[in-house]
């Protein structure tokens, strides 16, 4: 997304593809430890034969290493409910610059004996070590899932319906995405995927991880009857068993690769207060009008993320100049981040001060000083060009 | 406990107590952000009102202060539910070494703009910079609570309990304790609080918090029968009302309270693999013999942290040389750590290296010199006296 491991001028590629081992699995506490290079759905296979989940899950699963995953900090569907890595990670085993082998590989729920050194480099995005090894916390395996697609006549009727499912769901609630009806519309066109529901100007997900499947549809049923009958939803399914929930899901996941098909995509990935997230998508349609062919939004609503994408026929630089730099600049307005989960890398580096003070960039290439003077570490990438 | 807060030479206190202002609460996300100063309990009383929760309880609530649970990375009550303030906290603002003000006072859930520098200075206790404001992120008041203790017949049993109840009661447990029958008679002896249970070995103390009085009820209800009738716990008493449940709690809150009326108190706080969590109590009873007035084990089991504590009549050299370094030892052959919650201040010091490595004790040096190059940050305190 934003370049961070794609090599730009004289960088080495180091691959940790063959690092792809499980240390070990405790299932009481449902500790994981396992070497950097492990593929994230294949450690999800391994935990899951043991009744625990990974306490993350993106779209990329089945390529990303986990070792990518904490260092570049992902987030992903499974956020709102399990947190961020900054969380869930509990160790983990760094090489730093010098060669040094700094050995955090706790697999301890709570330890306070000095500073927690691995935080530093969850989301350092391989600039201030190599990650090699990871122990991470993995939740119980909830015994029922329940998903529930809707359709919502307005975004105000998408958070009305997030407040109401969070008083309703509670602690079973694991999900709450949102798509336009741009998103669908090319989901529709481009993968050929059936629309569920009656055609709404916005659509909702909403998932469900409980331990209990009779009081979890319980809870679910009772929410969409009072969601259909005041009229904060206009239609609405359910899904209970694993096939059509992997459907529902994959009108979701799958808005990256219909929006690829579309042409060229510029990718924005913004943290905004709730409220106002979807007001940037309706100004930009505006600001733009017939030079973009489509203006989506969809994203984490219960995470305050919203993936903002433009699609056209082609790159042009002009597109790009009316993009950049008002989306930051609106983005800074509401005191939002430039960069939810995608991260910095080589694209956004020089855009970091739209969300960040000086005071900060500032300590940030002191530590980048610190720990990797020579800067030979993902060289170009994450820091700003001059600070 | 670690005498982090206590002027030992030549040091200046500085107090945060008149920042104690709340400077915002949304109520859709349930993000707080407030000054430093302000009381637990008094941030408790201000989100309930508000239908919200703090993610962190702590026996020090009336009188701890926000700043100060996010300097020591305070765990206490709440943790097996809503997780490390790594996790739960959003931004800070961070006044440094230099009287630089650090503002990463963010209240958004995601930002992956550069380095979360903010995780630096959470567990610093005050060695890295002074915290003047905290955002936080406050999960949902729970619409149900509900208590049940229970007697256990021996180590294992609560151990089995533990996996048993984690299975039943899923994703409504919000804390799981334990106490030894030696906690308990300090309790009765010199609160004058009564065993609500018949005597056992070992007690539990059990919370849900849900959303579905009737859901949760039903849960904890199934979990209790199935528990008593195949004999993993030998009694039980559950409580649904406040009153009760304050009741319950205060056997175990007070534990530290009974404690230091006995004697001189020896603490100890370890995180330790939890199937190997009171061996610790055992041998260590054995190995001190009647030198010991009492050695009693209790604390968060879901967590894998002990609180083993040793009382005598008074101070002496003598015991502690049986005490020290036998105890770091014994959890550093368990590769726990010798300082699970509690943090390492002036105490704990020089102990730092058995649960952490050479490289890492470097490198948290390193970490102090770039940001308090001048040693005047809480000095003689945290990092080690030779490193």
């Amino acid at each position: 997304m934003v370049g961070g491991s794609v090599p730009v001028f004289d960088e080495i590629i180091l691959s940790t593809a063959l690092m792809n081992q499980v240390i070990s699995f405790d299932d009481v506490s449902g500790t994981l430890v396992c070497q950097a290079g492990c593929v994230l759905e294949e450690l999800s296979r391994h935990v899951e034969e043991r009744d625990f989940i990974m306490p993350l899950d993106l779209g990329a699963k089945g390529s990303c290493h986990i070792g990518g995953n904490v260092a570049t900090n992902a987030g992903g569907l499974r956020f709102l409910r399990y947190g961020s890595l900054h969380g869930t990670v509990l160790g983990l085993e760094v090489v730093l610059a010098d060669g040094t082998v700094l050995n955090c590989l706790t697999s301890l729920r709570k330890d306070n004996t000095g500073y927690d050194l691995k935080q530093l480099f969850i989301g350092s995005e391989g600039t201030l070590g190599v990650i090699t090894a990871v122990s991470i916390l993995c939740p119980p395996k909830p015994k029922a899932v329940n998903v529930a697609f809707l359709g919502c006549p307005n975004f105000a009727g998408v958070l009305r319906t997030f407040r109401t499912c969070r008083g309703a769901l509670g602690e079973i609630l694991s999900a709450f995405e949102f798509m336009d009806a741009a998103c669908m519309q090319l989901v529709e066109r481009h993968l050929h995927l059936a629309r569920p529901v009656q055609e709404s100007p916005f659509y909702v997900l909403i998932e469900t991880s409980g331990s209990h499947a009779g009081h979890d549809a319980e809870k679910l049923g009772s929410f969409l009857e009072h969601a259909l009958g005041s009229g904060l939803v206009t239609d609405g399914t359910l899904a209970t068993d694993q096939r059509r929930i992997k459907m529902l899901w994959a009108l979701r996941e799958r808005i990256t690769e219909a929006l690829s098909l579309d042409g060229y995509v510029y990718k924005y990935d913004l943290s905004l207060p709730v409220e106002r997230l979807y007001d940037i998508v309706t100004s930009l349609r505006a600001h733009l009008g017939p030079r973009a062919k489509h203006v989506v939004g969809y994203g984490h609503l219960g995470d305050g993320n919203l993936h903002l994408n433009v699609t056209a026929e082609a790159f042009s630089t002009s597109l790009l100049a009316a993009l950049e730099p008002h989306v930051y600049e609106w983005t800074a307005g509401q005191r939002g981040s430039i960069s939810a989960e995608h991260g910095v890398g080589f694209k956004k580096r020089d855009v970091l001060g739209y969300s960040k003070p000086p005071e900060a960039l500032q300590l940030m290439c002191q530590l980048k000083a610190l720990l990797d003077p020579k800067g030979i570490l993902n060289p170009y990438k994450m820091l700003p060009t001059q600070a």
